[in-house]
């Protein structure tokens, strides 16, 4: 469990959401060679209070700001000219943690004097020019246990496990508070791994080297004068490592249903744990007292949904999805990738009212709630509904900061369909650059069937809305966003992240000036989207599936992960002929594909074809893989220990065998690649000729 | 686990298999009302000698009867004019269990006389007439350890736990040997709710009472005068609870698959337990020595695979299958069933091979292996092969005693495809009775919707083939039998069952004279089987499916499951909304349905409705709701103690709660009311219009 923080740290930086505003149209060309069906689109513009209508209130879930952003999403979808077929808020019940509204968290320095050095939300307010309600009370550090410890403050680098092994060699951190930076490691693991060695508290801080570049003064350096996060900008967080809902795991959080008992939740920290700003860190000495009265409560939360039914395929759903719940005011994450989608919406819905278009499949969106306590609205649409019927794929548009590049993650299936869009968009403030062309220069790789391509990352970790979707389900996604160009700078991820300083005015100053990006995401997303909705075949290549997979088993041989068990059979063998048939298997479907004349042939033969790519990714699922690893089935894209581009399961398992040399781990080493195994022929089945 | 053994006990008796000889047309008589699908048959004889065929060689799994089998099957299924367009062998290697051919598995009475009473094999051997091999090893209870135990014998009735516990409150059982009886409680359980009480080893007896009526002596009045068990016959059995390969849970099990340690093998007999004859049971007193030398190997098994391409759907499959390996000779359980499936074949198959006839979908037969040690080579199928896809049913043909009328489970949904083809098939020697007609003489149930009708028994219990399928799978299986006439005898099951007495001979004499009886099966399962893969719209009914879960409400209420929860809410309402929204979505799909001229809408019209009657047992798997039963997931069919028709989960816990009151188990009954609500609305969702 904690192993997904470690990833979700590190994905976080690619994960994140913004605000803005949109320009209407898709960029496909006309005249172009791409079919007909993405085409039919208008080019109208927003109006430029998008963003702002979206940001002026704090909208933490279930605030009063939140409930603003439900009315106003669903008066958009609701509307006659430019709304969806249908929309409609769905509830649930949720357990949640706030402070104290009366008795705010604090920070105390030094014995006896007591000073208080650090009071929740007091030093950013006066630094936010857009908190018109500061007096929404939000946590700092979601599930962290309420308490007051008291203690000697140690500088415990990143909270790594190996940092307080280390640290444990030399003092012992009986008694102690630990200070702690971001990243490195997940945010419930900082306190998780400290407290086995007696730590009693945690503190994080955001360290400016990470994310400021090393500015660190208040003095023209940082936000409102730059993007950089000034010395108050308190990271929030939730400090879980499950995601859903942590009362009802699997199970739809409704009134009546079962909830486990709290003492049972898993996967938080066990002592009180609190984020500061880097100007507190940095005076920080000695005795430490951390006084924190977090609670728990259980609270409606509310997915947002709305709908365009298919014309040829209604049991078809393409899904869409952007969380709605922000740290404050979160114009970056989440409201820029509310205001694409809403963008989206409104460009697909006027065509489907006023008779244009309706896409071949069904097409639904969902506005989550409360993903920044654990991506929980989104895990709830799982639970509440029944998607083992029909669906496609899920696509969450994220976006972060301009000037530079497309970033995606997906199913490697899902590769090919985002470097298509991505050559019909220009690039902002661009009329001959695609976003392809910039893409390739600023983020590449080197695929042995495609050369340099831009590089399409991996959904590993449970970053963000996706989770539930592909490590669950296994529903094919991909995770569309825009970032800076990270040869001028170190940030780990946009510097007012998760602070009251995500505001309209500082993205629309210092991340997206003209809202150009924002523009280009919502082309590139509703090209996407278009594509997947409207093209006869799905557009997923199970081959660059099997380039993926290849190159994991490459990785593996070169780790050694399936060669050296202690058991009698050379068992490298078998992973590589399920490999192999894989790659038989995909080279025969499209051979297949290519072989016919697809608009000509039976519906029922390019059903036949469509599912086979739909019910890849599911094939990949296994029940018992990961016993112990809440919400993670899908063998290959399960986060990892090992952060190597391989298989996890077997890399992980391989790497605790070898270090321990117990037989009982290289037993589980063998029965991972048993697994792995199984689900690759699996797969490889689900792509061959039905009999 | 102990649990499905109970069930498995007393579904026993429905389950089990025949050998015979058949003639070939289904019974599907021209000029009748039904469409032209499934009069396209021939109605040509069966060689007579099929049976004697199959049932020459004794054929337990991995024995060279067992290959023989095979080859015969394989030869079957490639003949150039009667066969399959395709059939093949898969291997799997499983841990099965034997007797040491050395020594002998010996049961010894008396002290010090050391007199032996019981030695395996030796007494069967007298009286079996067709006992050509008679050499061939096989295990009396699979999987029951090796060991020496010696005691004082006490009589523990079925061995079931509260046989025990009553037995242990005036008798200290520690140090005994148990003698039990066949029924009541399954195999492994009866030395299982031993161990714990001291009891140092466990006989088996099948009891003339349960099944001969009482009869006991060999003069005359058992077999070969009669089909009642001689003296000296003794039931084998698979003396395991779980279901599939114990080394090898959830995985198929090939060469290299990681295999388990022995150690952490469950559900098997703890101490030494073998079963004998009733003369020796009879006969025994006081202290009695058992040496028992059973051990455990790795061995080879195979599935016979056999399909038939479908012409319109290839991708959607009907599968049906029976196991081919028996205990000594199995001439009725299994290759009754065996010599249905391959009139079915050769029936089918020339009608292909004459290309008079493709199925709309494809059909997949399967020759399971090693089914008598637990379920083995259906379970390897599901395994190996990645079922997730597409396929919409599962059926076994099984097949007791003339004379009586149809016997059969399964998914309600499946009730309505049964009894239709029942009423095209007449009873054996009768020209004008229908195998309906004499079901519902027999066997009937009075149904809300539709008054007295035959009786669908459910697929509860691990009983035979269809568990993999139903329970872990969640395809939508049935189970057709023929039974002997109830009202004559009190017989457990037929009783030759598991002896050695299972021949030829004992079932041309007794059990189906001129073989109609198999006739009469193979037409109605013939019938069945063309209905399932040649109609446009599949044969399932929904509101079949919401009259059973009504009636499951109906029973919960009865048993207060729903309304004493010690938790603040009145929560029965949620349950009985899912079930009234389940009818409704039931009732809709059934109008939508009636209201479609479905021969002239778009094939995927048709296939969306097709697909949510397939998924519709697949909405009902929770991989959580029963974490500690192997291979469980169905939280309609899962088998309970409670031996209720009700909702098994939700009854079980209750049931649990209201006899310990520990709060513990409280929450767990509510978790199972939450598993149960979402699985129905789920399943509703699953019915409901797409987008």
């Amino acid at each position: 469990t904690m192993l997904k923080k470690v990833l979700l740290g590190s994905l976080g930086a690619v994960l994140v959401l913004t605000a803005g505003i949109l320009l209407g149209h898709f960029g496909i060309q006309r005249g172009s060679t791409t079919p007909d069906w993405h085409l039919s689109h208008d080019r109208s513009l927003v109006p430029m209070c998008l963003s702002r209508e979206l940001t002026k209130v704090p909208h933490m879930a279930t605030s009063p700001g939140d409930e603003k952003t439900v009315q106003y999403m669903l008066k958009r979808w609701q509307d006659p000219d430019t709304g969806l077929d249908q929309a409609w808020r769905e509830e649930y019940k949720v357990y949640l943690s706030f402070p104290d509204p009366n008795t705010p968290n604090k920070v105390t320095v030094g014995d006896p004097s007591d000073a208080v050095l650090y009071t929740a939300r007091e030093k950013e307010k006066a630094y936010s020019s857009d908190q018109e309600d500061p007096e929404v009370v939000q946590p700092y550090a979601a599930y962290a246990p309420a308490g007051h410890p008291k203690g000697r403050l140690v500088y415990a680098n990143q909270g790594k496990p190996s940092d307080y092994f280390l640290l444990n060699q030399t003092l012992d951190l009986t008694g102690t508070i630990a200070i702690t930076r971001y990243g490195g490691e997940g945010r419930a693991g900082k306190a998780i791994n400290a407290a086995p060695y007696g730590v009693i508290g945690v503190l994080v801080y955001t360290d400016p080297w990470d994310i400021n570049d090393g500015k660190m003064s208040d003095n023209n350096e940082t936000y409102p004068y730059s993007w950089y996060m000034p010395p108050s900008g308190v990271e929030r967080g939730s400090f879980n490592t499950h995601y859903g809902d942590m009362l009802t795991p699997y199970l739809a959080a409704k009134d009546d249903t079962y909830r486990i008992p709290e003492k049972n939740i898993t996967g938080i920290p066990p002592i009180p744990t609190q984020p500061i700003g880097f100007e507190d860190a940095y005076a920080l000495i000695c005795d430490v007292k951390l006084d924190i009265y977090n609670r728990e409560e259980l609270k409606n939360s509310a997915n947002v949904m709305g709908v365009i039914r298919g014309s040829v395929e209604p049991d078809r759903y393409v899904i869409y999805g952007n969380h709605r719940d922000s740290w404050v005011h979160g114009a970056i994450d989440p409201s820029s990738g509310t205001s694409v989608m809403l963008e989206v919406t409104r460009v697909l819905g006027r065509m489907v009212k006023q008779g244009k278009w309706r896409p071949r499949r069904s097409i639904i969106f969902g506005s989550w709630g409360a993903e920044e306590f654990g991506l929980i609205g989104s895990t709830e649409y799982t639970e509440v509904n029944n998607l083992n019927q029909s669906n496609v794929i899920y696509k969450i548009p994220v976006y972060i900061i301009s000037n530079a590049t497309l970033r995606a993650s997906g199913s490697p299936s899902a590769q090919s369909v985002i470097l298509k869009a991505s050559k019909q968009v220009k690039t902002p403030g661009s009329d001959s650059t695609s976003v392809y062309d910039n893409w390739i220069r600023y983020f590449n790789r080197t695929s042995p069937a495609y050369g340099v391509i831009p590089n399409v990352g991996f959904l590993t970790g449970a970053g963000s809305d996706y989770a539930a979707f592909i490590h669950f389900l296994g529903i094919t996604s991909m995770d569309i966003s825009y970032t800076y160009d990270r040869t001028k700078t170190r940030a780990r991820i946009y510097p007012a992240y998760h602070t009251a300083y995500d505001t309209f005015d500082y993205a629309s100053k210092f991340i997206d000036p003209g809202f150009t990006s924002h523009q280009t995401v919502a082309r590139t997303a509703g090209n996407v989207l278009m594509r997947l909705a409207d093209s006869l075949l799905l557009p997923f290549n199970c081959s660059d599936y099997a380039e993926t997979l290849e190159g994991y088993l490459n990785k593996a041989m070169e780790l050694n992960t399936v060669l050296e068990y202690p058991v009698p059979a050379p068992i490298s063998e078998p992973l590589q002929n399920a490999v192999r048939n894989f790659r038989s298997a995909a080279t025969r479907l499209d051979q297949l594909v290519r072989d016919s004349d697809l608009a000509n042939e039976t519906p029922l033969k390019v059903r036949r074809i469509n599912d086979q790519l739909m019910l890849l990714d599911r094939a990949f699922l296994d029940p018992g893989a990961f016993p112990d690893r809440y919400g993670f089935r899908h063998v290959i894209w399960a986060s990892s220990k090992a952060g190597q581009a391989t298989f996890p399961g077997l890399a992980d398992a391989y790497t605790r065998a070898r270090s321990t040399g117990l037989d009982s781990d290289w037993k589980e080493a063998h029965r991972q690649l048993s697994i792995l195994i199984q689900a690759i022929q699996g797969a490889a089945h689900t792509l061959g000729d039905a009999i």
